[in-house]
């Protein structure tokens, strides 16, 4: 099963709105004849590819697999049916598929056809690898990851506004590495104004993340590296408040809009899980990301601290208001991580509330 | 002499304005014979303590000891004398002593009288010990300590104010063995009517540090925990601009009061040095720390990080303004340490500039 979840790994970034998949199968005599991922959305899944390999070998043989093998018709024919005609005698899973399509169904069909099924074999790893899909799929909004550079002393600009670079090259490219493990990117108005950012992974994801504005006035500069759709895609999204005149001038530039029901954080969730995002990453100023924590759209922090000191006495900080009152609404976050990265320190934080 | 600078280390927090030293004595056949080391300022020093208890046993031997020895008339008889008339053949040292009064003199009575001079084992890690020491006697100002409890957002209090308590209790434990080693602990006016804090190490230090208030207006509470003189002694610095009805109804308390010629932390240090401090803490509101850090009176950090959001559009923060108007101005510090703390972080750093 290690090497199955390792498999599975190989898809990071890729799979979206599917979960991560790995398999293997074993001949009669416990040899190992085939393996296989789920690469991409729309491609054979990853029990398909183990059993295609495996051949007629896989006859009377065991299929291990990280998630269990679906019963529904999607973009590709059920998996539960593949196994039962290869004949395999033993599947072996690490936790059932949370879609609501499948949830047991292709383990009963499984059962059904005469095939020993054993559920729950290192089912921990199992579901820390598809903790997005599983979130999206319990919540109907992708997981949420924030991210910032600061200094040491909390600053994530000088009092002009200046903020490259705060990182270290490591921790530049550390976030690219982060972004391909994403499926959107979202920033807000703001930073778009102040930084002009890429926001891509730099090559590093085959299909890079969505790049999203979110902007309840589409006070939007003309010029933006953000519009150039040959890097990637970029999606605008704003309330229905956003004026008319705005509307139009962004759709002239060939940039993609999307109005929400509301202008906020979780509007903003709910569509792109809608669109298939699994986890989708933060990158925005402190008002934002004050907004999208008190609405619960965020499961995950990374701060990336530099040994520097920056100083001011309204300089900007990662995060704005969060309407707390007392020490005792500022619950201790879990750590998942501590890294460093050149000079830098890296916290990979996780939510109380999970 | 790491077995000396272990020894030498005993005194911690106890000896200024003194250095830490320890010293040992082998007989002439190379047998440990004698220890010691300082314990505080007025008692014997590290050589004398060794020396005696080899009695005899020196002659003919060798003297180990982490500072040379000194030449000078001070509140205790010059050491390099005691060691001539134990009859000590070979002395090992791992630094020579920095105090002008010293400065090789020691080292040179010891040859000139015959003994075996061998001078620089260890060298670093005995600057290191006696850093503090050794920064007082070149700079003519303690070695300065900025310490301060954050969030992982960077603020050092809610935007209601309260601050009790970001960190760990851990980490409050790791601030009073911190304060044992700081011959003061200095914060603002602010500070103390915002907190009301007691700045003592808890027993952790036979004598607590000096605490010290640096006051412009000395608009100081009537009441607080600092007035205390059995906890600890407390002294209030202030310019030649405080107001006379303040400077008289501080005297009515019974609080010692210092007139500085400018109320600024570079007087307040120079003060310091001048009452016996080697290394000293500040503990301090932003605007307090920023004016330290500009003059230069800050010399290591320490921040505790605690795994929390406060958030805040103008909460405090550790440092304000320090007038810096582009990246290149905020060089990296230099890490010492990182440790954990209950679930806190400690990132120790030392100024780039020394």
């Amino acid at each position: 099963m290690d090497r199955a979840l390792d498999l599975a790994a190989l898809g990071m970034g890729r799979t979206s709105p599917n979960p991560l998949v790995g398999a293997l199968v074993l001949d009669v005599s416990g040899r190992l004849v085939g393996e296989g991922f789920h690469a991409a959305a729309g491609r054979p899944h990853a029990e398909v590819g183990a059993l295609a390999q495996a051949g007629v070998r896989a006859r009377g043989g065991t299929l291990v697999v990280t998630l269990e093998p679906c019963s529904h018709h999607g973009r590709t024919p059920p998996c539960s049916e593949a196994v039962i005609a290869a004949g395999v005698h033993r599947v072996i899973v690490a936790m059932q598929d949370p879609d609501p399509r499948v949830a047991g169904s292709g383990l009963k069909a499984l059962r059904q056809a005469g095939a020993e099924v054993l559920l729950g074999v290192r089912q921990r790893q199992a579901e820390r690898l598809n903790a997005a899909f599983c979130h999206r799929l319990r919540t109907g909004r992708p997981l949420g990851l924030l991210k910032w550079a600061m200094s040491v002393d909390g600053r994530t600009a000088l009092p002009n506004g200046a903020s490259q670079w705060i990182s270290a090259p490591e921790s530049r490219d550390w976030v690219h590495r982060l972004r391909a493990r994403c499926d959107a990117v979202i920033v807000g108005g703001g930073t778009l104004r102040a930084d002009d950012p890429l926001l891509t992974s730099r090559g590093r994801r085959a299909i890079e993340p969505l790049r999203v504005v979110i902007s309840r006035t589409l006070d939007l500069p003309q010029q933006a590296r953000l519009w150039d759709r040959a890097a990637a895609p970029t999606l605008v999204a704003h309330g229905p408040e956003a004026p008319q005149r705005e509307r139009q001038r962004l759709d002239g530039l060939g940039v993609e809009r999307l109005e929400l029901k509301r202008c906020e954080p979780l509007d903003l969730m709910e569509a792109l899980a809608l669109r298939g995002c699994n986890q989708v990453l933060w990158e925005c100023g402190p008002a934002l990301a004050a907004a999208a924590l008190r609405q619960g759209c965020v499961q995950h922090l990374s701060a990336v601290m530099a040994p520097k000191l920056l100083g001011g006495v309204a300089a900007r900080t990662p995060v704005g208001d969060l309407q707390l009152s007392s020490m005792a609404m500022a619950p201790a976050w879990l750590e998942q991580a501590l890294s460093r990265s050149g000079d830098d320190l890296i916290w990979e934080l996780s939510s109380p509330g999970g």
